[in-house]
């Protein structure tokens, strides 16, 4: 069938998709969500149709803007329509449904599809669904790993040797990325760090890193720093190393579920090479992972997971009760980070934290107390340097000091209305405060905490600091602390954190970080 | 957010979708698939955000056509956008994926927020999807039946007796209906039958009826057309009767999935008000339900749902291997239909069928030996008399002839190329090849067989003719039909159907027809 093409100046997120008038739909005998191939000259796409009654009429097809530059159309060209056969990524998608395993061909299939823009969001959202029910195996998760990086880019360093680390997230503050790069490197290892944006938290590590330096490099770029410095901190989104991810992400993050979260993780760190990796496991009330069994289980998973892929892993299950350090959002955290790599902060549980993870890696790697040297690289100040070096070699201010760092000029404190301790933290609770004043978006958005848990607290004595760019933020940020419960403060037993006097409001935060 | 109106001209299917710049959705902590209020005036709405980063610039919002239609909006119209909870029935949709049994409540939230356009394409895949995976307890199929006939339209018609029939589909050339409901009013019993177009298949009864009538009726003229003729045959989706059920097979058709066969059909059933109920469950390699002993679990499944919904229900497990009677696609088997009703041809299996089905509402109702009493209408002209007065109460010429309907006039026609029996038939080619021959828009388009299985067939003998209404389409057939493995001709005992030499494509044919 041969119709004129209309542009709909529309995205679909790099999915190919038309539109068609339900009489010429019927015509090619195809239906909402099934396919049509396009030919125009000697190109042709394979798209995904929707049919509408009226605002498409007979003899013309919309096309969104990814089908407009796959066959370079201009508006009103003739173009060529037929009905498409199923990709066969599709039956795959059906077998899943079915419970059948997939093996790596399908696998990769149905990735391969995915990122060509050929599956449709009702597709993909059922197969993440059906992943999550039915769960992976390893053998699946291994084949899910190696199709992620197959259909991405990687780095290729010339270092027999190349060191990763990753947390899977879920605990506010979380700086330590920015302190552990820098230790690791300055002991001479090669850590090709790529790191996300948040997604549901306050900050990524490349949100922080981003107050510090350019993180949005290429490949390239990447390449020529890690070779410079032994290391670096970018964002990992504009390096497509398995923009598969990209595309789970999108789906999951709306059903809050996470079933690719092992390859996911593992595709990326293949994908830049790594054969040594660490991964930090929050546990406690507030993070991903509740108990410690289950982070034995999960990091047994990455350990088997890793050795298929060809990667020594090693897990640290670290206290995930309450934020790292005391400051939540992009601004504030590097401020702290920075702080302590200067040395002019002491933050105990934050330099605990890197140094066991970095002293991990500098185990692994043969080095023998790997705690003890990183502390020690720490406090004469060579990590600082080191972070200087790679914050000059992404084009960032190596001479930059924390109190260069600007955070939102608009702020609120609060302060205790009784005596006691502070005897918990909702770390939800202040992720969707700081999300509230701004943060990520605002770098200068966040929370700035003057206590932890076990703290003793004095009726008067500031809790935290809410900081914002614009008042309108600020209040929705107040607004929110006011109506939630997010420190307790009393006495050292107090037992009861709140009560239920009704049927509640289900409102659990989902954590989707990588 | 104070934002400017720009009308896209597209429809998003029912759903209320909006367009935002990346940097406004970032601005107001809202991301892709997440919703926002949008108010312009006294008038709101909920809306599901896509996001774009240059085709709809900051300060605008573009709009769908059922946002545009829910605001009474203007071009250019400013529009307060703010920032939405989620709906809870999210929430229950999560609950779902981790396996919690929905109660009643839940599932009504879940419907009505489908119907409302509140949910997106993403929720409503994984929920149908985790429907799929672990199944639905006869509580919630009970609930669901429940919750879509709440949210649509329902018949009152004031008759202490409703008597209805459904067959799950999955023969071709099953017009046994257009013979039973004449049947059963001349009988003095109400039915008010509600059809469906094809989906999958050749030819829906809504497609089949409107050879012969308008079926396209409002709920009031349904009601007229039962109340004066104790009968009729329209089509179902005019009448919204459960509109969550077209959503629900929107996601169903392209993931070749049903959860939602009992509800959906038992919905439709309890909205016109019926309390008496037979099932058709056709069986068979190319049906659906593949053995009787599955049917017979099926059955017991809609005894006990129509049990908790009021109706009486029985069920009617039947052969399914080859058509029902000779014919495929609208125009045909409303020929052969009528024809059967005029007393012009007699088409055993067809006449078999409808008398054994409509028999058992007879006996249902408390008349003696129904199969006898259903063939003595037949024979007598009662029945032909009851369908010329629906005809004409549904607004068709009551005076219509087979041979005046019209059938496509390009055929070809397949001979046999050697002596033996009719083995087999392969039902899904035979849909396969009607559909590419235009079937069921084009009402002329099908295929007439000239034997059934079992049948003795010469060399030189027809098998079949395909009728369409452009050479194209007929082409289009006759390169399937060549292509597949459709009737198998040999000597009684041959027992191969066909050889498999290298790993065969997987082209399973899905049948989801209602």
């Amino acid at each position: 069938m041969r119709l004129k093409s209309r542009f709909l100046g529309l995205e679909a997120g790099g999915k190919l998709v038309v539109v068609l008038n339900r009489e010429d739909a019927e015509d090619l005998v195809v239906s909402s969500l099934e396919r049509v191939k396009i030919t125009k000259g000697k190109k042709e796409a394979i798209a995904i149709v929707n049919t509408t009654t009226k605002l498409i009429e007979r003899g013309v097809v919309g096309v969104y803007e990814e089908v407009r530059e796959s066959l370079g159309l201009k508006e009103g060209d003739d173009v060529d329509v037929e009905v498409a056969p199923l990709p066969v990524s599709v039956y795959f998608i059906r077998n899943k449904l079915a419970k059948r395993k997939l093996t790596y061909e399908e696998i990769l299939e149905i990735v391969k599809d995915m990122v060509k823009g050929n599956l449709s969001e009702v597709e993909i959202a059922s197969f993440v669904t059906a992943l999550h029910v039915y769960g992976l195996d390893l053998d699946e998760a291994t084949s899910l790993s190696r199709a992620m990086v197959e259909t991405g880019n990687t780095l290729k360093i010339n270092k027999p040797l190349i060191v990763d680390k990753h947390s899977i997230g879920g605990v506010p503050g979380d700086k330590t990325t920015l302190i552990i790069v820098p230790i690791v490197s300055a002991a001479s290892l090669t850590i090709p760090k790529s790191s996300s944006r948040a997604i549901t938290s306050a900050a990524g590590t490349a949100d922080r890193a981003e107050v510090l330096m350019p993180v949005q490099l290429d490949l390239e770029e990447m390449r020529r720093v890690v070779e410079q410095t032994g290391g670096c901190i970018v964002w990992g989104g504009s390096l497509a190393l398995a923009p598969a991810d990209d595309i789970f992400i999108k789906v999951e993050h709306p059903l809050s579920i996470d079933p690719l979260l092992l390859p996911s993780i593992m595709s990326k760190k293949k994908a830049v090479g790594a054969n040594m990796l660490v991964v930090d496991i929050p546990t406690g009330r507030g993070t991903k992972i509740k108990t410690i069994g289950d982070a034995d289980l999960l990091a047994k998973d990455f350990i088997e997971l890793g050795h298929r892929l060809n990667i020594k892993v090693q897990c640290a299950v670290t206290y995930g009760e309450q934020p790292v350090g005391y400051s939540i959002g992009p601004a504030l955290e590097a401020r702290e980070a920075l702080s302590v790599l200067t040395g002019k902060k002491y933050v105990p549980d934050l330099i605990d934290k890197a140094a066991e993870i970095a002293g991990i890696l500098l185990e692994m790697s043969g080095k023998g107390n790997g705690k003890e040297i990183a502390l020690e690289i720490l406090k004469s100040g060579k990590a600082e340097k080191k972070l200087r070096e790679i914050i000059g070699a992404q084009g960032g201010d190596p001479e930059v000091m924390p109190e260069d760092i600007d955070l939102g000029d608009k702020t609120f404190t609060v302060q205790s209305d009784k005596d006691g301790y502070l005897l918990w933290i909702n770390n939800a609770s202040l992720v969707e405060i700081a999300r509230l004043a701004g943060a990520p978006k605002d770098k200068g958005a966040g929370i700035n905490l003057y206590k932890k848990i076990g703290d003793p607290v004095k009726k008067g004595d500031p809790l935290l600091t809410i900081y914002a760019n614009s008042n309108v933020k600020l209040q929705r940020a107040i607004d929110e602390l006011e109506e939630s419960y997010t420190l307790g403060i009393g006495e050292r037993m107090d037992m009861l954190i709140h009560e239920i006097k009704e049927r509640p409001v289900t409102k659990k935060m989902f954590m989707l970080d990588r």
